[in-house]
């Protein structure tokens, strides 16, 4: 019988009601024919409630022990997959509950960050076998080597259930959310703009390193890892079929692959910093990028210049409220005798845009077409990084929207 | 290092202060140089709140499946623990929790009324071994054979503190609730019972079976069977030395057995059911008292009169509110051709008074005592029962509190 893994976020689990309304959605999915694995998140608040009693047991609010942390904040999950199994056995469906420790979903790493290691699919085949159609498992955990409950890093939700859909070889894993797909840009800023039907996996990974937030970068790469077809739809609404949400896939799987850019992404919030005059010599990147890294800032974008009397510049873009530590970050290097520079001249007021597509690997002038654009708009180019299927460029920010929505027009994404 | 017990209930953990206080007090016995073993309850009104959603969840609230709701409820417990565990770190003790499922606490039985099988402490030995000085265990909860959670029938919290004792072999037990020790009978009747320093299993046995309800008569059945001392103290009670509280311990160990009784215990809503004119031939008990237990009537005392002709009386007591259902049942198995009598007499305005105290194995003269004093207040006798240490007697329920009274006066109870 083939498999089937749907994933519901916390704003779909947020009461007996919408419990109600995800377990029809899963009904649907046997009355289709499929053996479901069901990925669910805490009821929205439960989570807070949690953390906000962990944060007032511990003292002062840091020095926590994190293994404890896991134990309690995982109860959240441990709860709505329990009410799930019981509201699906109301309606006639054979299910049961399943919390990490018992599938088991073996972690490494650390505590509050783990990661998955191994699914054993042995238990829930058994389960399976024996007649069960739908398995609730709680999401966003598992249990370490010591026996000890684990909760997983950012975007532990998704990751379950794409890791699961490897396991227990599902046809498919739905990642069930807020939106209804995947656009070709944001919505709000273009009004036209258009849901696909289908997106690449490396495509997916672009825009959402770009800064869609629909799915985690790591769960994506997971699945592309895997081969395991993924889709994004709204839990809000009634039609499920196939046609709906967005399929993340292999680049064979999409057919029509038309357009030679998929989508426009953009980050607002982004600065732009240059170190002015510092040597250029061996081990000076690692001297700047160094002490970045390990301040926690987290640099995007790095340019650097042609070099004139073994000197350069050096310049790198990060979110905009890491200004301040990457500027003690160089300050310290530089008092401790790491680093030497002139000046260092930061532009908080600067935007990266994007365009994504893997027909860019085989078309010519995508990049000129872009820059194009860019310069009727008058919106001067300050820094481009370009991959395979990417191509990204640093403008000031009050052309954002503006140079978005052209773009958007340019490369024919809007909705026929 | 010797090792304690020590089990707090819900409203001894209703919110992160009582957490706080609770803590303190397992600090306090850290520093008496004890490796300590915490049972805690959930958080009163939590458990009720998972419970109202899993009847909410379930179909029409009855045929909901057990193993579910056991999964769902135990959360209570294991977010307690985890709690606990933070608050103990942060006052600088070396602690951590314990699920049921980690320990691990064996169970049998029947999901929603599981029954401990077996506690290896291999896992909790290490613990301690590599430093803790305290395990912070979810109560009220175990696992099951196949991996699945189980929670405990009524009394399980009690009953897990008792048997982790026996398995750690801890030096004592303390549950700590919210009355101050056992009394020699209900202070809210006699203002000046006194309470007990110490009591024997079997003198606690019987009153606890008798309506006592500090303790469940299983937790003090095992505490008995493995000879686990076990204490009664308030958990809202700053001091918690030795000389607070009731030690529950074997006869060996009370050295004052001044007193012949013990107690009095009383039972206010019975009902004495009498079949008039029953068969009297073998298999009639049977036929009357079958039906009974599968209706789900508690039979108390049972009483049959002389045979005269060929028939006889049988005469039983059982709480008030299950008079109904053992009239149904007497009816039903009269239909059904299995018991012939010619009356049922109800009675619902009887109680049971009951003296208990392991020195009347010895002493002659304590029923007679008792029933001058009965004589004396008018109080005719309708039923007696008696065991070794107790005897417990029905009669008209206006006069309980007099005789309660006039027993504890007469057998030198009072408060010095």
């Amino acid at each position: 019988m083939p498999r089937l893994v749907m994933k519901f976020g916390g704003t779909s689990v947020a009461d007996l009601d919408k419990i109600n309304n995800v377990a029809k959605k899963i009904c649907k999915e046997v009355e289709n024919g499929y053996e479901i694995i069901v990925i669910v998140s805490a009821m929205s608040g439960k989570t807070n409630e949690l953390v906000r009693w962990v944060r007032e047991s511990a003292s002062e609010g840091y020095n926590y022990d994190k293994a404890e942390y896991d134990a309690v904040v995982s109860s959240g999950e441990n709860i709505t997959a329990g009410l799930m199994a019981m509201r699906l056995q109301a309606m006639g469906v054979s299910a049961r509950s399943w919390q990490g420790w018992q599938v088991p979903l073996k972690c490494t790493g650390l505590h509050e960050a783990a990661r998955i290691d191994a699914i054993p699919s042995d238990n829930l085949d058994a389960s399976f076998s024996a007649g069960a159609k739908v398995a609730v498992i709680a999401g966003f955990q598992g249990v370490m080597a010591d026996g000890r409950i684990a909760t997983l890093g950012r975007g532990g939700s998704d990751t379950t259930a794409v890791a699961l859909a490897a396991a227990l070889d599902a046809e498919r894993c739905d990642i069930y959310t807020d939106v209804d797909g995947i656009y070709t840009t944001d919505p709000r800023i273009v009004s036209n703009a258009r849901k696909l039907d289908r997106i690449s996996y490396e495509e997916m990974l672009e825009l959402a390193s770009l800064g869609a937030k629909v799915l985690q970068t790591r769960s994506v790469e997971l699945a592309r890892s895997y081969r395991v077809r993924l889709r994004v739809l709204s839990s809000f609404e009634e039609d499920i079929s196939v046609k709906n949400g967005t399929l993340v896939c292999s680049e064979e799987e999409i057919m029509e692959n038309i357009r030679v850019v998929k989508g426009v992404a953009y980050s607002r919030d982004e600065a732009k910093m240059t170190l002015v005059s510092v040597a250029d010599r061996p081990g000076v990147a690692a001297a700047i990028f160094g002490p970045l890294a390990d301040a926690g800032v987290n640099v995007d974008m790095i340019v650097q210049n042609i070099s004139e009397d073994g000197r350069t510049d050096m310049t790198f873009s990060c979110p905009v409220d890491h200004v301040p530590m990457a500027e003690a970050a160089m300050q310290k290097a530089t008092s401790e005798g790491e680093l030497n520079y002139r000046d260092l001249i930061t532009d908080s007021n600067v935007a990266k845009i994007s365009i994504v597509g893997n027909g860019m690997r085989s078309q010519a002038g995508v990049a000129k077409k872009m820059f194009q654009v860019l310069a009727t708009h008058n919106a001067n180019i300050q820094v481009i990084t370009t991959s395979e299927i990417k191509i990204s460029v640093l403008i000031d920010r009050k052309y954002m929207e503006l140079v978005v929505r052209a773009l958007h027009d340019e490369f024919e994404l809007k909705d026929a």
